[in-house]
């Protein structure tokens, strides 16, 4: 009802939030001649992915690593691991949840056994995807060496509210979820 | 039950691991004279305050800034805005969980309908800490000039186990209050 109205607003502002960083702060959009700006589409997508998909924004990340003249390394930073398991469990619940509860005939008893495990898990997924989510805000903040986050600049007012509103966000959500 | 232990074997590796980090890699504790390694307390005091208390961890950090040659500013970043919203939060779960429950004489029915609302933050709540402390985690690694984090030092794999016990800490900490 009035929270879902909320959630919505606070979700889109995300996006908006994200979509003006990336754009405007961080000089924009391009596919794969331009690693660099490669890079944007990862936040960008992985923000509206946390509705809609993945699979585009990690392609934008490893191509902005490993593209480059001189090549980034992968997976090593804390917000790559939780991102990384955030998606493997994504995909272990997308297979169980379409096993379980479309599988012809499986048997009721199993099918309510398995949903309070479903709802428990989505969540904890959910919880996963906004904690690695806020941590690729901060490391993006701390990359940017043309931004000096720690002297109140527009980009890292801009950025806090972004980090604000996504957390908010969740928070609506799995109450929403929950209740 | 299980998951008890489970819990407390997560958030005693959590604590020995920000204290191996802090005292083995980031030169150990100390006190007003030195400003640099007092901050070491603020992530010891706020890991171990997740489940004892905030007030030296927070003074250990405002001090680290303010007591340098050069003072930092205070509250710029995201990691504090989550930080001091989280305390914020927590002190009103705190006053309204006093007053609600232990006002002598209060409705029963206004603690029947304050409970599900104090037990819904209390785990929102808890949510923001974890949060908080996953991109001060973040931060600190970041800011350690001597770590080469992208090189797969040990301090670095360190750093990602401390996230990854901790986020499982929370997790079963979240499932155990629900269940
Ligand atoms: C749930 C959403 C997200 C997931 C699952 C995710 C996942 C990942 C993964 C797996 C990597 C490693 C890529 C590699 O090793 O080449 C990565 C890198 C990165 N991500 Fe994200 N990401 C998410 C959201 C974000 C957001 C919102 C930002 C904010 C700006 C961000 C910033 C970064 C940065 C700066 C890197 C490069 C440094 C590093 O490897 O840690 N991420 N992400
Ligand atoms: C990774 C992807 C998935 C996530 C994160 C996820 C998460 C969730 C969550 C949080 C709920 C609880 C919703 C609520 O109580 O309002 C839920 C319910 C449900 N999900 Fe999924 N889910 C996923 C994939 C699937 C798939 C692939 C199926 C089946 C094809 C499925 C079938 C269901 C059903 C039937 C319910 C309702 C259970 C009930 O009766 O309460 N889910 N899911
Ligand atoms: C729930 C636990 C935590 C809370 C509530 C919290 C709160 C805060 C607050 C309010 C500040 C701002 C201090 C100032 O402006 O002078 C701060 C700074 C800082 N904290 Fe934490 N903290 C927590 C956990 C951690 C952890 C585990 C680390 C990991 C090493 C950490 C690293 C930092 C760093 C590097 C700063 C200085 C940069 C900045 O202001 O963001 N914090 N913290
Ligand atoms: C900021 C501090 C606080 C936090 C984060 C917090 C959090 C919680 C949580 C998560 C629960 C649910 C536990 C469960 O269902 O097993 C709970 C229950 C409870 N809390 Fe608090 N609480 C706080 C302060 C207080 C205070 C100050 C009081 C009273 C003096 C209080 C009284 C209670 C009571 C009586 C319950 C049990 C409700 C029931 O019957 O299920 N809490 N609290
Ligand atoms: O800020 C960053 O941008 C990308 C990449 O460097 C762009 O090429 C990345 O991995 C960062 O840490």
């Amino acid at each position: 009802m009035w929270w879902v109205l909320v959630a919505q607003v606070f979700g889109l502002t995300s996006v908006i939030l994200v979509a003006v960083w990336m754009g405007h702060y961080r000089g924009g959009f391009a596919w794969q001649g331009d690693p660099t700006h490669q890079f944007n589409y990862h936040p960008l997508f992985m923000v509206i992915g946390m509705i809609f998909l993945y699979g585009d924004g990690l392609k934008a990340v490893f191509d902005s690593h490993n593209l480059k003249k001189k090549p980034d390394p992968n997976l090593y930073s804390l917000h790559s691991w939780v991102g990384l398991m955030t998606i493997i469990f994504f995909g272990f619940q997308w297979v169980a949840g379409f096993v379980t509860f479309l599988w012809p005939g499986l048997a009721l008893r199993l099918k309510n056994i398995y949903k309070p495990i479903h709802v428990f898990w989505g969540i904890l997924i959910y919880a996963f995807a906004l904690a690695a989510a806020m941590m690729g805000i901060v490391e993006k903040a701390l990359f940017s060496k043309d931004l000096k986050y720690n002297k109140f600049e527009s980009e890292g007012i801009l950025i806090n509210f972004l980090g604000i509103f996504l957390l908010a966000f969740g928070g609506i959500v799995v109450y929403l979820v929950t209740n």
